[in-house]
């Protein structure tokens, strides 16, 4: 039973809900390491001044002294702590590898008990902590050794929390091994271990595999936690990977060594004439302050600065993935270290495990910043279904065009358009030429062809990627004839490349393109059903939907398909930030009609279905099926176990995960019987 | 006479200081724009508890309101804001052209006069601005009048700093000509103006050709104030091209709309789920807290949230400024707006105005932060020098190994620096190939060979940047016989494009490479001569030093060289920033023996001789004469106006700079007589 649901996405981050006893907390998610004596800056005031909602503290420190044992044991960790969060504990394996404390210190089974004891709302199992050194036989070995104590520890845990980290070193074939293991035991939380050696080594290429690589195998219905990132500078390149939990001591150690975090980065406070942040901290004092005073003092300072800077910028993860932009604040921090840029183009280089996760459309535009834009996994998947799913027959005359960077593209090439619209796909196809592929002139509005903004100088990778991705296209389309525009851009300059896929005919002048697809009309054109055809195939996968009698109504401001109706009811309306159709039931009833696959279709339990019939939103616990290769943000079909219609909506998870979610919304019903 | 010195440089950035009457102030600086009348926040709590240094009120809003100017008169207006600090004010000009005044309303010289009585810090001419629309032909008209305004306005400012706008809108060529008449006119400031219909259309790229053109042509010894320009996301930027000084208006009016200021960007508060900030506003309220409060609250609130950001985003330009990190800083920036990243290119296209600007060395590493980084000044300045300077009449054998990232070079290739080390230049050249270009073995600890981190996967921009500079140092030398050492390493790509310069031998180990250099030994050479010899002639252009009895010292931790000594005196140290050498009092006569370059001769007015051969810096109100091709950071002669050596130092300013100072370090002075 999971307690965890999702409220937003961006690739594999989640904006989540974590359902404890000490109340239901978002995610990602922030919490300070506090020593259970000593803690410098106390929880009460780092709830309260800097708003953190949870804490992790060591039930092995906790055990191993006397008085805080005592008193854990009879007022709980709450008591001990003195506050009424939400209170995670670790279990000593950490402290067992830095140490090298003997084999005996800890028993596995103990250790759970006495976090039961303690009223401890998520315990950790005792795993074995692998150093990256010691090579791939000593990991698997320990991994190994995780995995059993995992198995007789999960039994344990009564109705505690558990976490159950994942270890495997840097080697993705054990981090896969450890993860599908443990995905089969019932854990609450699934920590990703043994990274802190490489977090301090700038190693992030490397946490990047090993935690995509069990990523591939944890159930999604569970929070991951990245054990031991604590460093703003990874928080955004690190919930881009689908971590939800983070764990910070180094607020307190970075500042007992002088050390000044900020999420571009470490300075030494040493080393700075100005404090480059905005913190109540460094709002009030000065660099030269900060320095003469006593080493208390400043310590105290010190932590209070790292404290806001992370939690601040855990904010601004969670503002980022609502807005669909936390790749886009990733790639801002990749210019922190190059080594964080490398594990980005590492990140981007997992495709497949990206595309499943990111939702369709997104609130924003898609800013171009840098060569990791190429590989934007929106832009990939937007070209892979022009390619698959834009597809006539044979078309007579291919025009191609090169993105003048304005949008709408009418802005650019109004003459152009307006003939085309006079034509039937299988005399003339327009299609623009952009760094990101090509978009057909019938998609222009789809997202994110129309958000998508690149600086007018593009570099050789941007123009490369063009270049790539419009062969690909050509090679997929039948023509007679095709004709370039020629425009001074820089997508202009894949023109003579292109000519080993295709013999395209130059044109400088517009009017001599207009003039070459006026001279192809053969018949009157209805340009509105031509593009309403080429969304349907598009979105929904489907060929020639009788739409006669429709009725096709634009905006009167923007000139946009607004809705289609017939017989006087709407049927579908275009929604503005995907560029999509949304059916209304009866435009669903007429989807269903034409046999619309199945990909679309959500089967819900028949209990849900009188609430879904009200209009309420079909929820997760009540899928019965859903496709895997339905993804979340595509407008679907609710239907009851007998396939029938009871509603339409935007699916809010894909489909695996709707199967796994016990809690949260599946589909966000926009219509109901 | 100016007011204005230079503390450090980075590209055309500095750390300045502008001493004015009410105060010096530290440079970069954001001066609030204050209302005479209704400042929503007091101009002391603005010193107090925000830092502000100074401020820039409206000198025509005073003198068109009775009781401001009343106020004004009878107590300046320092009286008139209650503080004592330093203010600037303006003309009018803005309000002229926005609310579309006549003529007649504010005459030019009655304003000058006005900014006077009311003892005005720094006033401001009332020149003409010209909306972007209006064409160039009215540009260029109102262009001439104000330089007319300016001619009659200079004259009458008296004891008040006066600053005079450059205007010519988007056009190079009329803001060259604005500048270079207004140079001729003794300004304090020198404002861009114009620019604020440019900064509301994101239009940087044009804002920096703008100043850019007229940076050409300032003297630069005046701050220069980018007048208008009060949004945190380009402040990186614009202190890059040379900006001083910037004003913000928009802290209260973007506060009035309810928006939120980011040093990434502007959003709107509404759209806010969480405030991505860290500034004593955000981290004590939420954004529901704010959304939900009276509009009045709202807006102060919001407005000392902008404060907060815009003013720790000038103390982060200027930290980064002194590390030498202010281009990845605006690089970081850049990946705000697609914008802002064609800007900075268009700004890394002007090589030869920043290289001029830019001293050698920094104090930090050089990070690739994306392909902006392929232009970097000090790459490029390093690669020319190479070419130019690392010449040897011919060598038998070049070896060129690929850059392996790690540093030192000797790391990744012990053996072979081992081999090359026996040989003498005209037998082996070994080179790394990285993607800023050839590293000569001798030249790996120089600045910035040696600091420059890129990530171990490189995009084609930067392995193209390598090739082309790979292939130009081919050129540029005479070789019997080249071979390739293959290493699985982007860089090992360009091999195949190289043979089209040259034919190399390819070999896949390192034992075979070493081999080829070894049977390439002729005589026993000594390489740490060589090296040396290779520095003089990098560093100075200086060939064929006589060393003979000279004794080379290494360090016993790095084993790099550390200092050079003959007849027991430590005649030169490198210094281990830059990887250059620092003449003793010895070494500078060596070096004038050696006829070295009047370049690197800085020529003292004789007041100033006593000063440095007591170990004063020199200072640029003494110097006489110093070469245009001279750039800060370089080791100099420091000598009389006769010609005789009276010191040796590290260069603070570049050639022209020393000449145009009055105040401030020319030379810091290591040692003298």
């Amino acid at each position: 039973m999971s307690h965890f649901e999702i409220r937003a996405k961006e690739c594999l981050a989640r904006i989540g809900v974590f359902k404890t006893r000490h109340g239901d907390l978002r995610t990602p998610l922030l919490m300070p390491v506090i020593h259970p004596g000593k803690s410098a800056i106390s929880p009460t005031e780092l709830i309260e001044e800097f708003g953190f909602q949870m804490f992790i503290t060591n039930s092995y420190i906790i055990k191993s002294h006397d008085r805080f044992k005592k008193k854990a044991l009879q007022e709980g960790v709450h008591g001990l702590l003195g506050v009424d969060v939400p209170i995670m504990t670790d279990s000593g394996t950490f402290q067992m590898y830095f140490h090298q404390l003997p084999e005996e210190e800890i028993d596995p089974l103990e250790i759970i008990e006495f976090q039961k004891q303690i009223g401890s709302d998520v315990g950790t199992i005792l795993d074995v902590f692998s150093d990256p050194k010691v090579g791939k036989a000593q990991v698997e070995q320990d991994m190994r050794k995780s995995l059993e104590r995992a198995k007789i520890s999960v039994d344990k845990k009564g109705e505690m929390y558990l976490a159950g980290t994942v270890q495997g070193g840097i080697y993705s074939d054990l981090r896969e091994e450890s993860a599908r293991e443990m995905a089969k035991l019932d854990f609450d939380v699934y920590p990703i271990g043994g990274v802190v050696p490489l977090m301090e080594r700038y190693r992030y290429a490397d946490i990047v595999r090993a935690t995509l690589a069990a990523k591939k195998h944890l159930p999604p219905d569970r929070p991951v936690h990245l054990f031991g990132c604590g460093h703003p500078m990874f928080f955004a390149q690190a919930a881009l990977l689908g971590c939800d939990l983070f764990d910070s001591a180094g607020y307190a150690k970075f500042a007992e060594d002088g050390r000044y975090m900020l999420n571009t980065g470490t300075y030494h406070l040493k080393s700075l004439r100005e404090l480059p942040c905005e913190c109540p901290v460094c709002s009030r004092t000065t660099a030269e302050g900060l320095n003469s005073m006593k080493k208390r003092d400043r310590e105290d300072l010190l932590m209070r600065h790292n404290l806001y800077v992370s939690i601040a910028e855990i904010r601004r993860v969670r503002q980022a993935i609502m807005d669909g932009k936390l790749l886009e604040l990733a790639a801002a921090r990749a210019r922190g270290h190059p080594n964080l840029l490398e594990a980005l183009h590492v990140f981007l280089d997992h495709y497949d495990i990206i595309e499943e996760a990111s939702p369709i459309g997104a609130a924003s535009s898609i800013f171009y910043t840098g060569t990791e834009t190429t590989k934007h996994p929106e832009l990939r998947r937007f070209q892979k279904r022009v390619i698959r799913r834009y597809k006539y027959r044979s078309t007579d005359l291919l025009v191609l065009v090169p993105d003048l960077g304005g949008r709408p593209y009418f802005d650019s090439y109004p003459d152009l358009i307006r003939a085309v619209r006079k034509t039937k796909a299988e005399d003339v196809i327009l299609a623009f030429v952009t760094p990101f592929g090509i978009v057909p002139w019938e998609l222009e509005h789809v997202y994110p062809a129309q958000q998508c903004i690149f600086p007018s100088a593009l570099d050789v990778d941007a123009i490369n990627t063009g270049l790539s991705r419009v062969s690909r296209f050509l090679q997929s389309i039948r023509f007679e004839k095709a004709v370039w525009l020629c425009k001074d851009t820089p997508m202009n300059s894949i023109r003579e490349k292109l000519s080993a896929f295709a013999s395209i005919e130059i044109m400088e002048k517009t009017s001599d393109v207009e003039a070459a697809i006026l001279a192809h009309i053969n018949e009157r054109a209805n340009w509105k059903l031509r593009k309403i055809r080429a969304l349907f195939k598009y979105q929904w996968d489907i060929d020639d939907i009788n739409l006669d009698g429709a009725r096709v109504v634009l905006s009167k401001s923007t000139g946009k398909i607004r809705y289609i109706s017939m017989d006087d009811d709407i049927v579908f309306t275009l929604v503005p930030l995907t560029g999509l159709m949304a059916p209304t039931f009866k435009g669903g009833k007429l989807l269903l009609e034409h046999g619309i696959s199945t990909v679309y279709r959500v089967i819900m339990d028949d209990d849900a279905v009188p609430f879904v019939e009200q209009g309420k939103s079909a929820l997760s616990k009540f899928v019965k099926a859903a496709h895997p290769d339905l993804r979340a943000g595509e407008e679907v079909l609710i239907m009851d176990s007998s396939d029938r219609l009871i509603g339409v909506g935007r699916a809010n998870l894909n489909g695996n995960e709707m199967l796994a979610f016990s809690r949260g919304v599946a589909v966000s019903t926009r219509h109901s019987k």
